[in-house]
């Protein structure tokens, strides 16, 4: 019985969490929930209070698990242009874009402080981990001794970002390629 | 009476572009057009098949404008520098995101290849036009004589679509000012 509950309670985080990342959440209603989840409408409303919580629980796993999986690059080992190459050439599911980013086209997360905190706090740590990166390599010499860590992580952070729009818009990956492999080129070119 | 028709079509039209930007696609129904537009039902579909009609008069007519507005900057006197700065300075409602840039969020716009086409052609027009202003830089000496300016040219487009994204996560403008202020200083920094 406690396995059932839990695995229900589960199916619908991640159902929710596809649907978030697929349609957004303005077109995923409770009722689309349910049906991908294999779940009743008794049994969802058991588990959260509605919609907006579930959603809740379902971006926050999502943010974690981004932010663990930028991290692995970001503190792995070798250089600092090593590890940024890393990050931001790791394999993703270009064409269905990031499932944080996505959200930010949803008007009513963006209007709800609750819902937009996850999306805005995983941006925030990504500036500041890939700031801490761009200076460590600075530092070391790696790169221009004038580049402005902060500054170069939000570049990093909106190629990413940008990269998946066009990307979405050209129905092809090689947008997103070419502009990861541009924003290296900038990064790592010879310094006087 | 021909005024009226041509008013009428014209409100149903800009209506439409408004709630594309403010709501996308999917999330807008012929209702809101009709109420936004002070226009009926009957009235509507005198002058549109339906929705999908109606966006895409509105998605061409804003793709028009963007590429108009972006060839003001990038065909304007001075260096390609001054060019591409002008282009990322400009003034940009930047809470509200470009309004070709979040219909590749809207995936049953990115599914039909009509609605779809005006938003890839926008882009594809972008980075071949910022690319032959990279290029012209280049080869006058402005940039480093090594720039890609079919990649570099991804880096800047990628690089304003996802500052809205990361802008919009932050509820303000700065991160989106941080990396227009990166990418000008990566691009434009003493070469070797």
């Amino acid at each position: 019985m406690y396995t059932a509950t839990v695995d229900t309670q589960e199916r619908l985080i991640e159902s929710t969490r596809e649907l978030l990342w697929e349609r957004g959440y303005v077109a995923t209603s409770p009722k689309a929930i349910q049906q991908r989840a294999g779940a009743g409408q008794g049994s969802m409303y058991h588990h959260f209070a509605g919609k907006r919580e579930l959603a809740l629980a379902a971006i926050r796993r999502t943010a974690e698990q981004l932010r663990a999986a930028a991290d692995a690059e970001l503190s792995a080992p070798g250089t600092a242009a090593q590890r940024i190459t890393g990050y931001l050439r790791r394999d993703r599911e270009v064409q269905k874009g990031c499932p944080i980013g996505r959200l930010t086209q949803d008007p009513d997360v963006m209007a709800d402080p609750l819902l937009r905190e996850p999306v805005e706090q995983t941006f925030a740590w990504l500036r500041t981990r890939l700031a801490e990166v761009l200076a460590a390599g600075r530092d070391a010499g790696e790169f221009d001794p004038g580049l402005d860590p902060r500054a170069t992580a939000a570049v990093v952070v909106a190629v990413l970002q940008g990269g998946y729009v066009v990307a979405r818009a050209a129905d092809r990956d090689d947008p997103f390629d070419q502009a990861v492999t541009g924003v290296l080129a900038l990064l790592t070119r010879p310094t006087t």
